[in-house]
């Protein structure tokens, strides 16, 4: 069986840390490294909050800090409503001993992708402006690609807006270089990701495996179930993130659709929506596969398999 | 009981062709007179197909020839795939007699209005151009306006483009004059006309009440499922335009959520988008009350009394 | 000699008073109606300042109002920094007995264009709303219309936004319509207006004529040179308006250059911005004719003479 | 004598290469080094002529080639009706023995701003990418920029579209992250740049000098004065790009004033222009200073000096 290589580029963020858990133990993923973004907190907060991941899991990945704003926009947005204050508020982590690399985020993706063979895939959890910095820095990379994974973006409503989803709003023009990049790009949007509601008897379930990845889950959710309670009015809060990983782990999880999306960058209520051509009504050519549905039974086997692996 | 006096402007047009049907003979709707817009189709030729309605069906209201363009865009969009080179393919009318009337439809809006007591209810189920023109033209009827009930938008997925629904990308700078005035604004979009497709089980179950409403539903269904199906897939067309007077007749037909509805119209990729704020994550005031949910059945059998009162 | 057969369309306004002046008696020009907008202040105060002006110099043409608001933005931008409290500060009229006609200035522009052969040219002095109405409402007009001529725009700097002209940014919408009506259009911007600054030497030389139309000149321009100073710093207030009149009764006082004008509408911080192709290094096709010099002595001496007409 | 540190970023072009000439010997410029951006040509093409300059003129600074492509656009945009086929056309260089340093000019900006005492000024005659970049991958930069002069944009007219100049519209969002820096601006644009005309007998005046300097300067007038005459008609062309390092010589030689400039990043048709208010009729906080006037005789006395500094 061959491992997927990939570098997980994420804004821990619960979700973000689910996706970090199910990455650093699973047979079929070999995650060569991590680089953080600002999104769910600042760049401070989710650096710190990774490396946390990572110590209390030892997960023995290099960490590397990235980009604490969008490309353009000067202000940034972050979730705080929804991660807490620290961004990954809910567990409490031992003193924190892990650092992060010296080398920067964007530097590190170019770095790694000039050096390979062209099989790594590069997972975004958050805002996609490491990536596609690094694509303006350096566009060799850019063939270099053997697929971008990322939560993100919606068909229907979104999150923040009724028009956009919150990774894509956070830095809208980052997404639009990676949509243009030509390279195979698979979108796990709202459309499925809020079917994986993290409901109470699915904590339940997890926190009988009793490790410490169930404990962590299960601290992280308790937080996580309670904000999105409060500003979504779910009863379980929907496990974006780990979707992309639960999907390189087996691919069958979610149905793909391919699809011209376009991200828009220049309207200003609408800033940051994903236009998917789900029905092609204006036959554009796909650039994009972008999940329909998805299996959420499987899912919570993939999650429950993936806490299981740190046994 | 009391009826509810309306104003029908519409685009002939399938659907439209049913929304004449059902108001036309209920006993729940007063409708006063018929104002035409380019939509569907030519403005001629929706002026035409609305006059073949009501010359067949013996409706006896008059009918006023309208906006034959969008406000401001100096390209007009049809939807002849759908409802073909007549706009009402399908049906043989007998030859047309019918004269529309000489006042232009957006004076006939103005006039009816400012004659009114408040008490007259605009139903438009194409481009909302006439109901706008009207309104810049002689902002006083504004107040005069009881409620504005539309088929148009979208919460989720458009059918033109990702992010928009024909009536209202058809001229969004119309839609955005309407939702911006300050009235009671009812939208039913795809949400909810999605779910009510004319499957052929209801074609049958309209066919056997055998009078010439039925037939003319019967013919007309026929076509518009075939294009339905060719464009997008479907084994019946979402019958969109009845919604709103299903709703006026029994408006417990439809949930309906009060949110803000604001329409895209600096957006390229993104014009004509509603941009309904379902979660209210940004706290804006709710101008629209907007369908969420429909009862099928409900809508069914609504349809099928409005089939009924041609006997 | 064959008088030009003009549509004055206007939003009195200083600039616009003395454009009305010297259309009035002029040997050259036809005035058959005047239309009234919103502009410079609200709908009732510029018709009231059209009727003091046509009562106060004796002119006998009818007057219409027209729209009270943009086509499509919902709240209306005034100048009253620059014209008063009253949209005509300074002279002191007569009680006004003079009363607008009943007709709405959109249906008196359709109406009587579509009575015509073809030889009447549309002069807006406002922003463009009464024409791009009455071009929606009813399209037949638009090969009817001879020339259209404005007053509006500009090649260079704004004076609303650094993009955007009064005239065009309080309606660009409205102005998108009569540029890509594809009738003629003169273009007459702050490029050329803003050389006709009417400087106290101006006054004083209109002074000595010493007839009803040089006093009412005097009084309007102290006002206007008044507030044009405190807004702008200039010693004399550019003569805006006047220019489309001038131009009629002498084409030789501009210098134009036919070129392509596109107006921005789907800009947030650009809306109303006339893009005109001066360089055309994009090789577009030309759409209007905008003025690029003017003879600032031969249009004085207009001016001088259009007051003159009055003994 | 305090000589002013800058870094020099640009695209050479003609008249980039004059404004490496005159930073590269004068006694008022300590250029630290040269970063070079796609723009008048491509990214190879842009370096080897900047190695070229600096070989010839034997200017012994380092040179880090930088981005080749804009922040988020996916087309770059090139001038090559004006700058040719290699970008400098017009003279012919001996072997380029020369090379680039190995790191990326992003790179270098950032190291070297961040090792700085905050006394580096940089300057950009080019797309604004490199710097823009640098500032989204370490904002810590931003505090240690001394200010930052550009070339580029326009009150009036701009040379690309009728809304926006070059080096704006070749990346607006990277000019938008610099000019929302809040660190100090100076802009040269188009409104100053078009009155330095290298007109014949200021293309004879440098010729008479008779050093390396002078003749590079001529080879190279005489091909972009034969170009700007073709696509603007001008007799000579614009000496845009030495402005900048002019000002450093002697700030005296243009006329600033501080306004505020925002750039245009959600139009279309408007994309890349420098909204900058002139007349403040907006009341907005200064956060640039634009130069509204300059000396043209001053201006040419500069670049003598500038040439036969190489004496």
């Amino acid at each position: 069986m061959e491992k997927r290589k990939i570098i997980l580029d994420c804004d821990p963020g619960h979700d973000d840390a689910i996706a970090i858990m199910l990455a650093g133990k699973s047979p079929y993923v070999d995650l060569l490294g991590i680089t953080v973004v600002a999104g769910n907190q600042t760049i401070e907060k989710t650096v710190r909050n990774a490396l946390n991941v990572c110590q209390h899991l030892n997960i023995d990945v290099p960490v590397h800090g990235g980009c604490g704003q969008p490309m353009i926009r000067h202000r940034q947005m972050i979730a705080d409503d929804i991660h807490g204050k620290t961004g990954l508020d809910g567990p409490i982590f031992e003193e924190l001993t892990r650092r992060a690399e010296d080398k920067h985020g964007v530097n590190y993706i170019i770095d790694t992708l000039m050096e390979s063979d062209g099989d790594i895939t590069v997972v975004t959890t958050g805002p996609m402006t490491n990536l596609a910095m690094a694509m303006r820095m350096e566009p060799r990379i850019i063939p270099k690609i053997q697929e971008i994974v990322l939560m993100g973006g919606s068909m229907g409503l979104g999150n923040v807006t009724p028009a956009a989803e919150f990774n894509i709003i956070a830095d809208a023009d980052a997404a639009f270089v990676c949509f243009t990049s030509g390279r195979p790009i698979t979108m796990m949007g709202l459309d499925v990701t809020r079917k994986v509601l993290c409901v109470p008897q699915v904590v339940e379930r997890m926190d009988k495996i009793k490790n410490k990845a169930s404990q962590l889950f299960v601290d992280l959710m308790r937080h996580f179930n309670k904000s999105q309670k409060e500003v979504f009015g779910w009863e379980g809060g929907p496990l974006h993130d780990p979707v992309t990983i639960a999907y390189l782990i087996d691919p069958s999880v979610v149905t793909l659709k391919a699809m011209n999306t376009e991200i828009d960058i220049r309207s200003t209520s609408s800033y940051g929506r994903t236009n998917c051509e789900f029905f092609n009504y204006n036959k554009k050519e796909a650039n994009s596969n972008v999940a329909v549905d998805i299996d959420v039974e499987k899912f919570w086997d993939i999650i429950e398999q993936g806490i299981r692996n740190y046994q």
